[in-house]
């Protein structure tokens, strides 16, 4: 048993079995390889998969949940849940919980792996500064966890947009839509779909090239109007649409 | 279009027809000359004005609200909407999301030009410690922003205590409201009214007097326990109530 | 009256009668002796004690929870409210807002001291680093706080174990109620019985050492797994359960 009084005894390199990975944006990713009946029933999941994946960031909701979307794509699980804490560490938006199911343990933990690489990547269109932060996301074809989180039509481009302060995301998302022949597939706002975040959220579908270039307009507004209030923000990754 | 791995090359004097203004407390000021028509739906607002300003901020609420309030007083606006995000940057309390309409830009543009300038002034009355924050307001005369908001008898006087932690803003209201004739309109707890803040929040009606009394009771009953607590609040402005 | 542009000069040891005291984790407890009839009609109280109590804190839930069950045992007291904002000073977890209620000033007065005092101590199963944290706590015999916040049968022994981020919280209940025969009593998640924290939230009941026990694993894998996300979590006071 651990010593709590000599806690910088313990390991970083965490040898529990459920242990996966962790990456960028205070992200762990772990798995439970059979859980608990009791705990299970509690859960009250909609398909009760014994074998859990489990994707869980303090910042960041958009990028994870496109990143679950691929992970989902090239294994055999399913998305059971996604919810969105209001964290962000002391920022105005969201967190992630996301859960995995599978049949076994070695697809799910699969999953789990292939969506901490993508988080990874992903993570370039979040941008943070003093003020507020933005947060893009772009998947030629959507599958199942961007459907269940924002609407996605399955199969079809995907494109999104977040800002913060709230009013920085409905600008950015009033030019993108104007710039392109896209249709809103969900609209957010502090009251309305959020965890009473401070971000106004706006994803589209559409043709690719119009659904990229929508997001990049977005990108392009979003940038110039949080640097106007004071401090340039930062990616905890490098960009990477264009 | 912005090179995203040079966007410390974006100039902070943001040149976006959108763009009106910031100020304190991570408050952006934006107009949309006329909004996108699918957006518009998705907002589902009461009356579908195309012109709308926004203001937009991190932290704090009754002094933007109030400012606002002042905004369509002297302009031919309206509010449209006013939600209270869960947010202060780390803080215990809300930020604020309030959406201003009209039917033509330029009034709008007027209308978010005096609410900055009234946020200035009016951001005074909010004090952050280590520990947490206190929030007051006063209006001689009530209009539809703070109706909206917090049932203000419109064209009365108007005050307004908030406190956190919560015990604080449920103190100082008690003694605020026994020290004057005041009516209570509005009470507010972090799982009644408010989006999950940790302040008790009590907004008041009565004579010009009365109501000054209140506010300015419940200030100093709210500075000494937030004194107790081991730090000394700072303003972001010069306090004006007296 | 205060000067407020001279702020410094508050004293921090505070007269006012309301004050009872401070502790660990920004708590200040209070009492009102007897609450203006307008704002107790407004808050809406089972019962309308006249003297109320109030513990208040930024950061901690259960501990305070705990501490409150103390404070009832041992005085003529009922708990009136527990409330759980959405807070934790820019972590992803709750603070608390516990409303005490007596017949009499004093009862409710020792009630909150012994509340504090009971917070000092349990806030040393309080665990936060750089990433996330943890919290636990164990009753022997649980009354009505932790009856009225986590379904705690009363009388009987009680565990609850909280980790952020959430997936955290969820692998440590996991593996706590498969190492002890316990009965789960309280399953919460950001969207559901919490306040959208970041965070999975489990309690249980059994018999004094399976309880006892299942909160000792859980909380050798949490700190595990909260250490693997590259820092190492500090107590705001001395860890005690073992």
């Amino acid at each position: 048993m651990i010593d709590v009084h000599h806690i910088e005894q313990i390991s970083q390199d965490c040898s529990l079995t459920e242990f996966v990975g962790t990456t960028v944006l205070d992200t762990i990713g772990l798995v439970i390889p059979g859980i608990d009946p009791s705990l299970l029933e509690k859960m009250n999941l909609k398909k009760p998969y014994k074998s859990l994946g489990l994707i869980s960031s303090r910042t960041g909701a958009a990028g994870q949940i496109n990143a679950a979307d691929e992970a989902v794509k090239s294994t055999n699980t399913e998305i059971v849940s996604i919810e969105l804490p209001r964290d962000t560490k002391g920022w105005g938006g969201h967190g992630c919980f996301i859960v995995i199911g599978g049949d076994n343990v070695s697809d799910v933990r699969r999953a789990v792996d292939i969506a901490l690489e993508y988080i990874g990547k992903y993570a370039g269109e979040l941008y943070i500064s003093q003020a507020g932060h933005l947060e893009f996301t772009f998947s030629a074809c959507a599958d199942k966890a961007l459907h269940m989180a924002f609407n996605a039509p399955i199969g079809k481009p995907f494109g999104f947009f977040c800002g913060s302060p709230a009013a920085i995301g409905l600008v950015m998302a009033d030019l993108a839509v104007k710039s392109s022949p896209v249709e809103v597939i969900k609209y957010m706002t502090p009251d309305q779909g959020t965890s009473h975040s401070n971000e106004v959220i706006v994803a589209v579908t559409g043709d690719a090239d119009a659904v990229k270039n929508a997001v990049l307009t977005a990108r392009d507004v979003g940038l110039q109007l949080l640097v106007s209030m004071g401090s340039y923000p930062e990616s905890p990754a490098t960009p990477y649409l264009q």
